[in-house]
């Protein structure tokens, strides 16, 4: 850390986001819960959006699952996330670097803020999603595949 | 996402820093690099620092440890830390999101930057420094029990 550089007020600084691999139970079946995004990037996306000061990362995913899925979700391991992407040209609105989690999603699917809508995809179904889809930031389609190995879903 | 609150430009992020568990091999015997920090807050630490636009956090790593320590490092899984802390209060200067990666360091070790000194612990002393050592953050005493029982030296 170099203080003369980089002190904390004036630092030029990556945003962070935090994107979140929902599963969800209806009927016996497992899926998983992506976006449809409202706004630019447009395209598939995992639920998720910007950290924000003073709230734990896990807060913030919770507090993003409530207003784009209206899922109630508990975050897997809050300090062992499944995966960080951090290229400075992931997101064509600047440098964010995004912590993804896996959780588990309760309540009444509905989209909203920017979700235009919900998509609820079934766990082994994803693999054709993420060959046919079209997403809006391709890095989610290499969480979803290492969500599919991690869960042993694929190898 | 929400882009009528949190707009890329004017959103209040958290900052985003990087730590490092570099191990360091001497005369056949295995080591981890640790720093006595320069700066507020003082004490024992992990080598790293913030994060900055147009690097992705693998590039920071490696950066922030020729700084403070001199060695070359490469870092293990850049996409799967070792783990990620997020409370609001970790840090005494503001909201400050850690992510910590394992690596191997070489070269000659010497402390620059925020290290006032450099301290190199046998790994199998980690428990007893984690014991009794000062360190200016709890959680990277967290991080070093996390790297213990990923590295199967305790459970």
């Amino acid at each position: 850390m170099n203080n003369k550089q980089h002190n904390i007020e004036n630092h030029q600084a990556p945003f962070l986001a935090v994107d979140i691999i929902i599963e969800y139970s209806m009927n016996d079946k497992e899926y998983i819960v992506l976006i449809e995004r409202e706004n630019f990037p447009k395209g598939i996306a995992l639920p998720g959006g910007f950290a924000e000061y003073g709230l734990t990362l896990e807060e913030n995913a919770v507090k993003e699952s409530k207003e784009e899925t209206n899922l109630e979700v508990i975050i897997e391991n809050p300090e062992h996330p499944l995966c960080v992407h951090s290229d400075p040209y992931r997101d064509p609105r600047g440098h964010v670097i995004s912590v993804t989690y896996t959780a588990k999603g309760s309540g009444i699917l509905r989209s909203g803020d920017d979700a235009r809508s919900t998509i609820i995809c079934p766990i082994d179904e994803i693999s054709l999603l993420l060959e046919n889809g079209d997403f809006a930031f391709n890095d989610h389609k290499r969480a979803l595949q290492d969500y599919l190995k991690f869960r042993g879903y694929a190898k």
